[in-house]
């Protein structure tokens, strides 16, 4: 099995000022291609620091990804370093000159000295495309082993990644068959997950291999079949173990493989049955929009939402009884379930959902603690209201409440709640 | 200045299925006692790799901070692999036997034979007591050098440094004074940014250093003193280069040191003026609103939104006048600047602001190509739009044309624009 390593470089990751996202997603991404992360590292902006590290990085492993460091300001002297590592100068990539010259003038800007300088690249080096800033990732292959070198803003190292990186990297390691098959749940952790499938689990033949993929409110589950089989004989494997499987936690499953994105799943449904769908917010303040408009053509089905953060707000757009919320609180049932129905009538769709609670970190009480949250959900026969509660990170109980909330429309349409 | 090196151990933040936060925390704790971290690294819970992880380190630095794989089952070897590293045996410490068995008596939970053995360390290891878990802290000395050993667990990590780690370092290895300042730009690129600060930053003293911390929308500065002078002759020094750094780029910045961020720097601003906000969303589809209410107590100045994603909801929740639509399109002057004023007018509040675009990555034209955006802003005196042209990514659309609004709020109200 190749052994890559991950090498993240500037000063801001070193101190932490930065949140490290990019190892996640290579990691996760290399895994698929059958190639493990040993180690991953953070240096400084300081050369021999970063010449230390990639010398080191070609000992032990045959791939080394550097992240970060490619900025055009003069603290960022990555590809510098690089090229007096491989102790090469540096040529003109014409075509990455033209793409920071278009960059510039799409946005009417001008077009610096400094700007220029991102198409010079170590002569040994071939540009991965970067369709979305100034900064190519590069590819050098080295005595049998190679070294990536990607932007560090997480948009763009993904992008050139998906572009090129991640097919160049295929072709030369030629990884032997390996074959993924990514099962996406919401609506049950880790933990008891696991323990729904224990047996299955347990019962795996050595080809094949589990991963629990974890993320906010969503679990991967990546079967992983690996093996001097023939490509279909492993393909059967995996099919008959993911048969088998499926029973077992199939109310959680939301989508297979590249299907992953929660939000275009349930909009996938809401366009299949031809539903709209509206969604009155309080203390998701917005993110329930924010995901169902993140996925493109969403208009179809997704009319609009009334964030009705102020108790007013709540009576004068969307029709709440003042009386229920003087007298059970803005954060109750009967708040919630009036929520829903009235932003379905207001915007005339199918379907309404709300959210009211208290996001935190403070201004819970006894009855009603932080993490308190009401999700309610209406239709033309039904309007249904749950009590949830979460913790007191007030942008988790966000996230969390608001995938309830769409999850929770998933549930009734498919006849699952 | 002494050099540390952070070493996180486990194969969950090797995957990146943990996020590590203790090495910021250790970044800005070592920095305030003039001790530079020059590299972290991640290994799995493999006993070569942290051998070999611990000679290289001692080989380029003086102090060793190990986090991870102290707890009782036995995936967790960190301990066992420093008592190779050593060549030493065990000795139990009986301070910390004690400390385990009170842990458990006051959880009222049994003592297993696998708990006593958290009180067992290396021959050569000083405990760094742990009031609040089982896995004590290690304080290793070894040719002038130091190894300390804590859990992964960040509140027992602080705990430890805060209450005999940080002091025994400082009486250690006695170290000169590192100082930094944050600087919080929105609104200019970092590399117009770099131009507008050239000439301030080529002549900057060889004791100061400047770092550009980019990230989608918003660029922070770093300004970093250190040397052989005292604490306050730097301070002053570092002081003298922000007042004049300031003047060049005071319309872009929006806050120092901790107060980075950029929604709870606008509800400031918002507090002490006494006004209340509201929004009018189409292409940002909650993302604003979202923004907004992830600051704990935006209540005070957020009163709610109307996401008014088909033109339907614009015409029926916004009163937008249906011809003007029809004329000018969804995306154009004519309506930004009606939701904008009919939000504020609807929700009672002083300001409304309002976004409709073509967020992509289709459904752009010739005239109104993929990433034209209209903010408007509305009060009681005025009522601008301004038209924006990003790419065609959407996510990045969504959330450069909500930073865009927020902005615009800032600067209408600081006078700036």
């Amino acid at each position: 099995m190749n052994k890559a390593e991950v090498i993240t470089i500037g000063d801001e990751i070193l101190y932490g000022q930065i949140t490290d996202t990019n190892t996640q997603y290579l990691g996760e991404k290399l895994g698929e291609l059958g190639i493990k992360i040993i180690r991953k590292s953070s240096v400084g902006d300081t050369k021999d620091a970063i010449l230390q590290i990639i010398k080191e990085g070609f000992e032990r492993a045959d791939l080394l990804i550097l992240t970060g460091g490619l900025g055009p300001t003069k603290d960022d002297i990555t590809k510098a370093t690089i090229a007096e590592f491989f102790n090469v100068g540096f040529k003109t990539d014409y075509a990455t000159l033209e793409q920071v010259k278009d960059f510039f003038e799409k946005r009417n800007r001008p077009l610096l000295e400094i700007n220029k300088l991102q198409a010079e690249i170590p002569s040994n080096a071939i540009v991965l495309p970067n369709k979305l800033g100034t900064a190519p990732g590069m590819w050098i292959e080295h005595n049998g082993k190679v070294l990536i070198s990607l932007p560090g803003v997480p948009y763009e190292m993904k992008h050139i990644m998906e572009t090129s990186g991640l097919e160049k990297i295929k072709v030369f390691f030629k990884p032997k068959t390996i074959i993924h098959k990514m099962i996406h749940t919401i609506g049950l952790g880790e933990s008891f997950l696991a323990e729904k499938i224990k047996d299955w689990e347990e019962n795996l033949p050595s080809q094949l291999k589990l991963a629990y993929l974890p993320s906010l409110g969503i679990v991967k589950l990546r079967l992983t079949a690996q093996g001097d089989e023939d490509r279909q004989e492993l393909l059967n494997l995996l099919h008959q173990y993911v048969e088998t499987l499926v029973p077992l936690i199939e109310r959680y499953i939301f989508g297979y493989d590249e299907d992953g994105n929660f939000s275009a799943q349930l909009g996938k449904i809401l366009k299949s049955k031809n539903l709209t769908i509206a969604t009155a917010e309080s203390c998701t303040g917005g993110y329930i929009g924010h995901m169902l408009t993140l996925v493109p053509g969403s208009s179809q089905y997704y009319k609009g939402s009334i964030i009705a953060y102020h108790n007013n707000a709540k009576v004068d757009l969307l029709n709440v009884n003042a009386k229920d919320i003087e007298q059970h609180g803005a954060v109750s049932e009967q708040v919630a379930k009036q929520m829903a129905k009235n932003v379905r009538l207001k915007l005339g769709t199918e379907i309404g959902i709300a959210t009211t609670g208290i996001a935190g970190p403070d201004g819970g009480s006894v009855e009603k603690p932080v993490g308190t949250v009401w999700v309610a959900y209406s239709d033309v026969y039904q309007t249904t209201a749950y009590r949830m509660l979460y913790t007191s990170n007030r942008e988790n109980n966000i996230k969390l409440s608001s995938l309830y909330a769409l999850n929770l429309v998933r549930m009734k349409l498919l006849g699952l709640e």
